[in-house]
């Protein structure tokens, strides 16, 4: 299970490996949120997403002679990204079973970061079959998105540099507004919160219609989406919490805020006037609950957690357009 | 005269006010240039630009008695903000002399931060008579934007950071190249970089029409642009070299490098997909040269200053373009 221990051993292993992200403010941001805003950009981490760290932490705890044969991981997103680079980095091979409608440039750039990548048909194949035959010929490890104890203990790295980097501003209580799907990310920052900056309360944000997380806190179980894909926040479009990432959220989180796609594409737009990032739909939900959802948050300061960057210019479009409007 | 002795005072000065912005990688470019590539996102400093730096640092070295009656700067543009807000954190006024027909939004951005704009009729009236009228008046100090030792050992102070960074890569030897207008930034980085990584050389980076200070460099004189603006690339279009930064320009930089507009545009573009920063065209110059010139650049690495992300979203539009055509 994991545990502040494990975050602070995959600090260490992640350490001169991991970009370590710096903490933006804008008085324009405090404006409009009504509070001071921190923003922590994991879009700035190597491969565009916080997913590095999680897929670092765990490829690099394997058993050498276990890593050396390589691998695997299901994504056709963030996390095939940071799985490719951080096996590349390790010189260890990398096999991504993609779908084969995934678009062109998400295969590219996989490959491109040194990955073999297999694709499946989403309608005839099973991908776990697929995957289950690859892992055994060749003696690959299964790297999951979240429900992995490494994992989570990779993701939770961020939340040990929130608590480092809000102190220095001399911030030590906020709702922290993290991005969340399956909730690898949310659960692993809310672990190192809770034993690093014990005033700061994790809160999960999410796209409406998607609203798992949000639920299943409420509910006290774990509830599904109905939909269970569509919308432009597909990066953190998970069916459900994880077994494992639940109860973390379930015992540290304060509740879930849900934001609209207009208010997501608002927050992109705000950041790339304001922050100068560029942060995708699944990654700005936690910014648009931090500046549009301020009576549901709590205290002086809010911390949002913008988590991936890797976005199509035509959504980036859509974000700019906003802009204008305003 | 600025040397490194007053970059390490401004450091000292700007410590813990300045944002340590990251130094950024990615493989997809090293793939484009032929070369390691390491990326300096300015953009990511207060206000957007590296002119905060300089801004802090002059102020911060100002008399007490003289400071708490105010500064006053000559810009439409990035300087103005970065004086602007550097003065709002000291508590002290700023004017910032504008001309009437400045874009509403930076006049809007400029005031956010809490400075009294005045406004000024370019055909009519000259904006140094009104600026020396008010300072007299009431006791204001003139920010200069780049020709001032104070300003420049605040733009040195980038330069410090990049002999650190660097280092920790492991790379001592290498061209970097600096977005360069009247030469604030780019002198105070060579200087940095002389005391603290002299393996490293600066080349000022231009954009085509504006290329005064490569023409400077070569004929050992300063030289003047024939246009005095227009183009894409406004945040560096000076009319030429300043008294105090072309010495040290003369003294310690290599060749110019100039690139066009378009590959301007292509450079924030990869910026954008790769990096997942916003910069704007005259902020993309280096870049633009470390990518696209890599035959006038000598090295196994290449550093770039990504130096402003102060862009309207049309030209913004305009660099995503480039990415639909490749």
């Amino acid at each position: 299970m994991s545990d502040i221990d494990m975050i602070a051993a995959a600090a260490e292993r992640l350490s001169g490996h991991v970009r370590r992200t710096p903490l933006l403010t804008s008085p324009f941001l405090d404006e409009i949120a009504g509070r001071q805003v921190f923003v922590k950009p994991e879009c700035l981490q190597h491969t565009g997403s916080f997913k590095f760290r999680g897929a670092w932490s765990a490829i690099s705890a394997l058993d050498p002679d276990l890593r050396v044969r390589g691998v695997i991981a299901y994504s056709s997103g963030n996390h095939a990204q940071g799985v490719a680079l951080a096996a590349k980095m390790h010189g260890v091979p990398a096999v991504i079973i993609m779908p084969s409608d995934a678009p062109a440039l998400k295969i590219a750039n996989t490959r491109a970061l040194g990955a073999e990548v297999r694709l499946y048909d989403r309608a005839g194949e099973s991908r776990e079959e697929i995957g289950e035959a690859l892992a055994s010929d060749r003696g690959l490890t299964l790297i999951r998105p979240f429900d992995e104890p490494l994992v989570i203990a990779g993701q939770g790295t961020c939340g040990l540099e929130i608590a480092e980097q809000a102190a220095e501003h001399g911030v030590t209580e906020a709702d922290v507004l993290v991005c969340c799907g399956g909730g690898g990310l949310t659960s692993g920052v809310a672990l190192a919160l809770e034993a690093k900056a014990p005033g700061m309360r994790v809160r999960p944000a999410e796209p409406e219609g998607f609203d798992d997380v949000k639920r299943s806190l409420q509910a006290g179980a774990i509830q599904r989406n109905n939909a269970e894909a569509g919308g432009l926040c597909d990066a953190i479009l998970t069916p459900a919490p994880g077994q494992l990432t639940f109860p973390i959220l379930s015992r540290l989180c304060g509740p879930g805020v849900v934001v609209t796609e207009d208010e997501a594409l608002r927050a992109m737009a705000l950041a790339f006037l304001r922050l100068k990032i560029v942060i995708e739909p699944g990654g700005a939900v936690g910014l648009a609950a931090a500046l549009f959802h301020g009576d549901e948050i709590e205290g002086d300061s809010v911390i949002a957690v913008a988590s991936g960057g890797n976005v199509d210019p035509a959504v980036f479009r859509m974000a700019l357009d906003r802009l204008d409007a305003a």
